[in-house]
């Protein structure tokens, strides 16, 4: 059996027009001899209408009951899309997460597939039946209905092609990966292929279009993941293994980051219990830390910076009013007008010198770094908002972005 | 355990501030004692919206994805009252068709609840949550999901009641059953009870505001069934087992319905050959037949007179002209300007002679009365529509209704 996943997103079925569409796009992959599984998102802005009418009833609903709630937004596009392609002679059959067997763990609103039983699956396909998955949705040991978290859908497409050992397309609405976001760099250019891992780190960064969870799954099972538009026929990119190709790249993408706010401690007592204490603290109350540097200490004092989501600044700071009171030497300056940019590629691992590449780069054009971090194939830079476009530009242009 | 099963309607959760005071009566009812398990209908008009959709896809969905596509309605009130319920300090979960154990047989759209598996409602019950379950909905033999047809949600509840054999209130937009139509006579009486029977043969004359289905459940296991308004606190109308005051009563209500045309064939060949061709060719093409009258022979002829829903009198005429042709002596009219007058009431197990005084009281007020048929507890008339101001309140007057 030559079997295809394809997934569409909420904008490509947000009208019966759009329904229809996607059912023409089935049929010609059909005609190509693929028997299709089909995972769909809820239409358009459904899923946030349903979730207005709760957050009307409560601030703080059950999530199991949003759940409930929430995940008829697929089962009203898959039957749509069902009726659609038996319409235009083709035997279809739509099917909700628990009738496919997506059996979740974890909690409501953000469960985790841990697996899926194929059964129904392979007998429909058997029986040359177009299958229509809800997306986003499982059901978990107590049979409650769960929900995957936003972007659920791209896991619970790439988790079946795992299951079925088949290629996964993924329609959304924009035409595939770029090396960086086209907003802010219009002649940045769209990939070909990117490899898990670097999908991955662009995806926790924010610059990703997919769920990472999906991008996880792929990489384990091995299963192609080709991103691209519904509409039109252009080219998009395929996430997949590394080859020698990427490999050769010394950066594949560039995420850009205007969330953070960084921290800056001056004057903290010389001691890890100290800066054990902050992080503590700062970790009971929920902010997330992300990058962090420290001087080496000077007078027994050492600076410490870090940045934190700006929407998390509040609680951050009430943590650090109290070491004020506490160690009064110590100096607070907060700067929220950062911007991180990081560059991600596998080919850092056998090129070195990148990091270096961008120091010089940077300080050429008068720019400069508050912070950098770097892991195996990432480089993070701090740098002053006012700066970003510059740096944006002169990083692309140097690395062909 | 004291359980109470409660169903509201459409109209009573039609918005979210509806849905808050549907919480609040379960709650008071809460603070009772009770137990309680809760069906509701989808909120509003939303059924007929999914509908609108499904058919702007085909004029013939597939049933069994109309199914899938329309059940999500229930699936978004249920969630919503729980989370109103939780809101408000009260432990509720909410339960698919499916979720609750409610099997179905038959076809999609129309299918019968075969069993309930009531061990999931005890153990939430046990553990004193508020469940409320997903109406008009169930799963068949192939795990697909099922409705019941139009007021669906009735028979779920009844069903659910009966199960745990406990009292079943159903919650609507009109305050109880009347002996008739308040549109059409004002003056008519709201019933303290019905009996199952007579509620049954309400139902079938279209007088009814109950799925047919819920009050034979009710009859089968003895459920008495309260049904009111869900705004205020007016008293309602049990449907129970007859009782000796009801028996008492000749007629407990007249059905009024407008929607059958009168067909007569005179100068038929005397034959029951030819009679049965008649209606076998009818029900051949779909026609359904209500009354039939026939006259004595007379010169080897009869005349015979039926009732058939206006809307397949196109279908009746296709057929009769065949036989006009076949039989060229006989001669066809056809009356749409009927109504069919219905009494019903057990109290004519006992009481004879009410169709005859019925007959003294239409002849005393001038009013024809072209066909007449009789039943244990049901007789019909059916009169020129010109009359039927006068009949109906000729009846009423003399009846007490």
């Amino acid at each position: 059996m030559k079997i295809l996943v394809q997934k569409y997103g909420g904008t490509s079925v947000g009208t019966i027009e759009k329904i229809q569409n996607v059912a023409k796009r089935i049929i010609s992959n059909k005609k190509k001899g693929y028997k299709m599984v089909v995972v769909l998102s809820a239409m358009g802005d459904n899923t946030d209408k349903l979730l207005e009418m709760a957050y009307e009833l409560s601030d703080n609903p059950p999530k199991r009951e949003v759940d409930m709630l929430i995940s008829t937004g697929e089962q009203v596009s898959i039957s749509l899309l069902s009726m659609a392609l038996n319409e235009a002679g083709y035997a279809a059959i739509s099917l909700t997460g628990s009738q496919v067997g997506i059996k979740t763990v974890g909690n409501h609103m953000k469960s985790r597939i841990a697996d899926i039983d194929d059964s129904t699956l392979r007998k429909h396909l058997k029986h040359d039946k177009i299958v229509i998955v809800a997306g986003f949705q499982g059901i978990n040991e107590n049979s409650d209905i769960t929900t995957l978290g936003r972007g659920g859908s791209d896991t619970s497409a790439v988790a079946i092609a795992s299951k079925l050992q088949c290629p996964c397309e993924i329609y959304t609405d924009v035409d595939g990966i770029y090396s960086l976001d086209p907003r802010v760099y219009p002649k940045a250019k769209k990939l070909d292929s990117i490899s898990y891992e670097e999908m991955l780190e662009m995806a926790s960064l924010g610059a990703g279009i997919m769920h990472g969870r999906a991008i996880e799954i792929g990489q384990k099972y091995n299963i192609p993941i080709y991103v691209a538009s519904s509409m039109g026929d252009k080219q998009g990119t395929t996430i997949k293994e590394s080859d020698k190709t990427m490999e050769s790249t010394a950066i594949t993408g560039l995420a850009i980051d205007n969330n953070d706010a960084m921290i800056t401690l001056s004057y903290v007592p010389y001691s890890i219990k100290v800066t054990a204490e902050i992080f503590d603290r700062l970790a009971n109350k929920d902010v997330n830390i992300d990058m962090i540097s420290q001087t080496s200490p000077r007078d027994n004092t050492v600076n410490i910076s870090f940045t934190v989501p700006t929407n998390e600044l509040t609680e951050a700071k009430e943590v650090l009013s109290f070491f004020e009171s506490k160690y009064p030497q110590i100096g607070l300056s907060i700067n929220e007008r950062i911007t991180k940019l990081s560059v991600v590629g596998i080919g850092m691992r056998s090129q070195s010198g990148v990091a270096a590449r961008i120091f010089v780069l940077l300080a050429n054009a008068d720019i400069e770094v508050d912070m950098v971090t770097t892991s195996e194939i990432k480089i993070s830079y701090v740098i002053n908002t006012q700066d970003q476009q510059l740096a944006v530009k002169t990083i692309a242009e140097e690395f062909n972005l």
